[in-house]
């Protein structure tokens, strides 16, 4: 078998309850084995490899270097605290190592830059791991946004991405408390993805300008738990709103309203459901004489995925990765978007920062 | 037959488009009936009659005076643009007759309240056409919401009210097009229900800071054409997130997220049918084990209506002056909600003026 047919090999450091979910993807695709793990703690690492029923075959390290150093290692899976993705990124890339790493990208676009920066140098593959992207009902919602017919100049794409977490949590826990490492909190963690819905709608176009909402909640460490902020895209008339929060309980609605039509989804980050998802698709919707109820209703539109979008994204990764072991360059399109994703989120922090005022890009 | 026990006798000036659907409300309910009409021109007002299949009976007048002054007419029902509401509601209150406004309020607050004033010393009821307020499923929705175990501290209340109209209408057409009267565009046609939502929402209170977002488009003749605005109850940690505009087809969107529990509907103002409406509820949604999927899907609450919003609207205005004939001082409530209305919307149009910030309420 060529190199390039064999499964990609892969590592993971800083094992955790986040890691889950990626380990079962890398242990379910055809395209990937898991080699060896780390986390903060050996201990740790080997209740992961309980809890997580991996096979006896993974190697369980001491330490995030010896899973980075491993030559049997292809790729590495980092689902560190946001801290830490610079210095690990660097490392990983600097081995030669493809790096698939957990959002949000860095703690800023200067340590972002560093870990593409290596990546680029090295000839590796990056990816951050954004799954909602590569849900096929992603890419139909794409379809219809793309053809002018049917959803036309949009006007208004709102997300909102909340999940409860206790207040408590962020006034005591280490490192989420940590205001040097996690101060994005909420916006980091949740914003991430209604930023980058944002960006998704308007094919990764970066908006004219970004400006934080006054509603900032904060704890008492400094640590953001809710904010909203607007992204503006002065030619296009389209105003993208974003809300996050750890205040509210589970919620990621995506709504986008065009000139011809609109759609609405509840669950745009995880479908509810693993083997299929819907959106609703509303089109040319006016009154009906005398204005006693409407033309049309919504419609839905599902889509049949057999594969989830964690098994989807490790495959894209792997496809790559096997492209590059045969000689392609890496696919910079993932660090493209994962850079402009960072970009807003630090537009939004710098809005903060200054008032709420207007910051232009 | 009491007095209070006679239908209202309604006259309605400015027979419109828009007035078709209270029109025919005041004649399907038992409560009222409709007594004298009246237009910009009597051809205007013939062709309505007409077209609305007007009881022979209705006296069709030359002016609005004549409606206004006609001793068999109990209230009227004033349907015109918004530039001339004030102006008239005072006519119609000084002559002792109970107002029913069409919505906004009034060109800004001055305006409305002298409507108001007029109203009270005439001791006349008051009422705007705001009929979604007046759906049971609306009761039904504000049940879950006042429940903190159902919805609990809500974070974020968003609406979008969006209709097309083509551009070129608000650059040529009267007074549609003329800002003295009608600069508020979208924002008094459509915000005012997306502001009116946000306050039902809040039982009412007002915010602690209205914020207009940047992404303001206006006609040439300076007409409101899209616009979005920040609710902010900064003690209670809510953020309320208006979108109104004439750029994008029709949407009507209502989201609540709260602490435990979230409600959605694409057609607040309107239900998409008349005999009954739903809307989504969620309940302390959350990740299943290992994030795979959700433990909840939105539920779909039904609310039957036999009647529809715009006759229960009539018939509750009806009631309440039925209950003045009998002696009840006439009810505030519904000023008080106009009132409060037309306060955030003149705030978000003073926010608008110095340049998108913060008015403090």
């Amino acid at each position: 078998m060529a190199a390039e047919n064999c499964p990609v090999r892969f590592g993971i450091i800083g094992c955790s309850r986040l890691a889950k979910k990626v380990t079962r993807a890398i242990l379910l695709s055809p395209a990937t084995t898991l080699h060896a793990i780390s986390s903060a703690s050996p201990e740790e690492a080997k209740q992961f490899a309980v809890t997580n029923e991996l096979p006896e075959t993974v190697r369980i390290c001491s330490s995030h270097e010896e899973v980075v150093d491993d030559p049997d290692v292809d790729a590495v899976f980092v689902p560190l605290p946001v801290g830490q993705h610079s210095r690990w990124g660097v490392a990983v890339a600097e081995k030669k190592k493809h790096l698939l790493m957990e959002k949000p990208g860095a703690v800023d676009l200067g340590e972002l830059d560093k870990v593409l920066e290596a990546c680029e140098r090295n000839v590796v593959q990056f990816m951050d791991a954004t799954m909602w992207l590569h849900h096929p009902r992603t890419a139909k919602m794409k379809e219809l946004i793309s053809d002018p017919k049917l959803v036309g100049n949009i006007g208004l794409i709102h997300t909102t991405s909340t999940a409860f977490i206790p207040r408590q949590f962020f006034e005591t826990s280490v490192p989420a408390g940590k205001p040097a490492m996690e101060t994005m909190g909420a916006l980091g963690e949740l914003g991430w993805y209604g930023i980058g819905a944002v960006l998704w709608a308007k094919d990764f176009h970066l908006p004219s300008s970004v400006t934080a909402l006054p509603d900032i909640t904060k704890s008492s460490t400094g640590v953001i738990l809710s904010c909203s902020a607007q992204l503006h895209y002065e030619q296009d008339n389209t105003v993208g709103i974003i809300h996050c929060s750890f205040l509210s309980h589970l919620t990621m609605e995506l709504e986008i309203v065009g000139v011809n039509g609109s759609l609405y989804l509840g669950d745009f980050i995880l479908p509810y459901k693993e083997q299929s998802a819907e959106f609703n698709f509303t089109w040319m919707a006016k009154f009906v004489e005398r204005d006693l109820g409407w033309n049309v209703k919504p419609e839905k539109v599902e889509v049949v995925n057999e594969v989830s979008q964690e098994v989807l994204m490790v495959e894209e990764f792997a496809r790559l990765v096997q492209g590059i072991k045969a000689g392609s360059p890496p696919d910079v399109k993932w660090a493209e978007i994962c850079r402009k994703t960072q970009l807003v989120l630090d537009s939004v922090m710098k809005s903060i920062e200054i008032g709420c005022t207007c910051v232009t890009l």
